[in-house]
């Protein structure tokens, strides 16, 4: 069983995103899959397939690292003019080209027509506070909040324009809820902390081209199989603490420290981007890379960092502590019981990844959906973390599916449950899977146990479970028993 | 069940390692646990104490990341001398302290003692080839095989000694089937490549520390929750790649390449790393990481690491390929697939992202286990792409799942498959998954129609499906029909 239905909307909070593009996207996309309504404005008319295209990936990925239900989707609205989009929002992001005059000009009207109260917030990668703010008629209002591609998966936000300003105080609460994690600088810097490691690198790594030590794909191979494996869950602080071992920080710098002032690297000098260099590096890369698409790219990237993320989620470790914070946004309230019969809360959408050789839904996600809407269900009648926490808890202990159309990529599932019968310990159901357009593609009769986890045998429902799946057995008293109950495989 | 036991043993082969250490340990690790004896000389004789932690912590990880089983552990030898160690070696790994009189002195001692055709390989971080065969009786046999901590669990091995050097070349054979991954270097350098960009980065890091713009914790929150989450998967490269978009590399330089000339990072001085630093990032250091033991450390950056390669594995990506590929040097032989009652071909580790809130594998994840298997075996008969693009497939019709015990974390379960009965165009086959400790988890009944996909009607199977699915009924027939087969949900 997988996620749990959350309560916490976000419908009335605004943000506008100002200039689209993939950092814009990926900001409309959090925000949105957050609940908050999202404006839009990009002077670009052609910005929207680009922002659809960036939602689409989001929303294939980010919903995977909840374990409580996101709420309902916001709304997203295209502005037409900069105004329109920051009336009434209470965050607003500015992701427009790395030029000052236009940032400058660009919060200047943002805050003529923004609220006072609003975080105006910029995505620049280079420029500091002070630089923004210049000529400004509220310059705490303007702060650095400088996020990491893909904004929808990556956790971290540089946010800088001063420790104490209220703003970065507010934006670093706000930022959090989203599941994002705001590092606040203590004092600006140009191109703040990640981008000048970065640069770091990718200076070395073009002498290293430069040179002929290496190609493209020999140091890129270096790094996914050695330091970035690494870095994914330590930094490089952590890491060389434990290379001094027991003896710490202060051993490994005695140890490590004279080896700044040996001639190795060539930082000290820039490498000649020029036409050769440049053709270098575009052959090397086509050759690395040239097979995929930046599309398929981006999916094979997501669907790894969802990967990674899930695994730290896990362990509670790193990147995985700030989704645990995310979800405990987003607690499961029990209370809100009806007694729908059927009982019909969950919906999903047949996402590319689950689509197998033939063309169609493959057979085991099937068994996820239906799963969710179980865990829903049982979530409605008590059974969270609480509850689990007593010992007790709810296992499948069998399943017959019937395949009987099949769902193609983007159809919307509807799950419908219906209690056949319940006892004092054991509930027999049915999922019903029909899609939007009323075609029925597939059936799920289960059996579920009440459990006694540590003793691990079968015992009888506790309150609330105990009253409530009473109370929807009877609701559900007067459903026909659906056809297909209680065959066997093969049977008629 | 079939026994995946490797059939490749080594334990006829010799590894020698000189030094022993964390790196020393790591390689003596990566050796024995791929059925290497392994021949341990240290001057130190306290070394063994930590070769042996190494080693634990190694037995507790790498197996994870196998798919086949490892070859019986090798044998562990101490030994008194350096030229006892040498003897009758195939590959010796010198891993003693970076001096470079030292290292020299060492290899002098060990192409003595050695045989001529013994790699003799350097774990240098810093020299060259070049330095440490100055003098040398045979330089070729001298080459660098530079690697990353923990050894025994990240792939890369820098290989420098000249790319046309035929020791290097079989240096790179024997590295692959380590599970390690070998990049030669093209041309060689002090430092090599990884260290020359991590070198760079800790200068850039010390700069902001000691001018207070960020503590440890700060940088290294944003590298674990920033880039570092992308350098596991895809590098500096591959990554700024797609950051030009479907325009390419050629068009992120033009973007991009400017910035290089702008005074961003400091890296043109070497901070001077006096007690005023080092108390600072100590002081530092320990408010971060100092409520956990180096022990504690490693061992969840190994959990970590082992939940990262795990996912890149499932997805045949970057490092998860390099562990592919060692699983393919022990590879399960099948003689006449036919001839397999039941068949197994499908093991699967219970990744973390499985696990649901009871702590167990969620229920979904058995019908995807089991969804793979067929799949397996459905290859195995014959039904590959070309086939599908004749516009017949086989369709699961109906799954009846039974859940008889909990798979947890990182248990391995194997599905065999046995064919109940067929005919012309239909499979009622049955799944059992049993882990390797094995406890039986689940199965699953299922009935499998043969479609003409265009028609949407079912049809007889087509050659070579046809003969080979009734061959596999008839490898079949004599097993005893599975218990619990035919039944319906909640019947006995």
């Amino acid at each position: 069983m997988t996620n749990r239905k959350g309560q916490i909307t976000d419908k009335t909070r605004i943000a506008a995103v100002i200039g689209g593009g993939v950092i814009g996207g990926g900001w409309a996309a959090r925000f949105l899959l957050n609940g908050w309504k999202v404006h839009i404005f990009d002077s670009d008319s052609d910005a929207a397939p680009k922002i659809i295209d960036v939602l689409q990936n989001a929303r294939a990925s980010l919903p995977l690292l909840a374990d409580t239900a996101l709420p309902e989707e916001g709304q997203l609205v295209f502005c037409d003019t900069l105004e329109q989009a920051a009336s009434g929002a209470h965050w607003i992001q500015e992701s427009v080209p790395e030029r000052l005059l236009i940032k400058k000009k660009v919060f200047a009207a943002l805050q003529n027509a923004a609220d006072r109260n609003a975080i105006i917030a910029s995505s620049t990668s280079g420029f500091t506070p002070t630089q923004l703010r210049e000529g400004a008629s509220h310059p705490d209002q303007i702060i650095v909040a400088h996020p990491y591609n893909p904004v929808y998966l990556l956790p971290v936000v540089e946010l800088v324009g001063g420790a104490d300003n209220p703003y970065i105080k507010r934006a670093a609460t706000l930022l959090a809820a989203l599941g994002m994690k705001p590092v606040i600088l203590r004092a600006e810097i140009d191109a703040h902390i990640g981008d000048r490691l970065l640069e770091a690198v990718w200076r070395e790594a073009l002498w290293l081209v430069r040179d002929g030590i290496a190609t493209t794909q020999d140091i890129d191979q270096i790094i996914t199989h050695g330091f970035g494996l690494r870095w994914a869950q330590m930094g490089l602080f952590e890491t060389y603490r434990m290379a001094g071992g027991e003896a710490g920080m202060r051993h490994f710098l005695a140890q490590f420290g004279p080896a700044l002032a040996w001639p190795w690297t060539k930082l000290m000098d820039v490498p000649d981007l020029d036409d050769a260099l440049i053709d270098k590096i575009v052959s090397q890369s086509d050759k690395q890379s040239g097979h995929l698409s930046i599309q398929q790219l981006e999916q094979i990237r997501d669907r790894n960092l969802v990967g990674f993320l899930q695994v730290l989620k896990y362990h509670h470790w790193a990147a995985g502590q700030a989704l645990k914070d995310w979800d405990d946004q987003r607690p499961y309230k029990a209370g809100n019981f009806a007694a729908q019969a059927p009982f019909c809360q969950h919906t999903a959408r047949v996402l590319p990844s689950w689509i197998d050789y033939n063309g169609h839904m493959t057979e085991f996600r099937y068994l996820q959906v239906m799963s969710e809407a179980s865990d829903i269900l049982l979530a409605t009648v008590g059974l969270d973390e609480a509850y689990v926490e007593t010992g007790h808890s709810v296992y499948t202990v069998e399943t017959h599916i019937r395949h009987l159309a099949e769902a193609t990529l983007g159809e919307q599932i509807i799950i419908s449950t219906q209690i056949i019968s319940a006892d004092e310990k054991r509930v027999h159901l049915w999922h019903a899977c029909v899609t939007d357009k009323g075609k029925e593609v597939a059936t799920g009769e289960q059996m579920w146990l009440h459990v006694d986890m540590k003793a691990g045998c079968t015992t009888p429902f506790k309150p609330p479970l105990k009253e409530n799946i009473a109370a929807l057995a009877v609701a559900h008293a007067h459903l026909p028993l659906p056809v297909g109950a209680g065959r066997s495989i093969g049977g008629r």
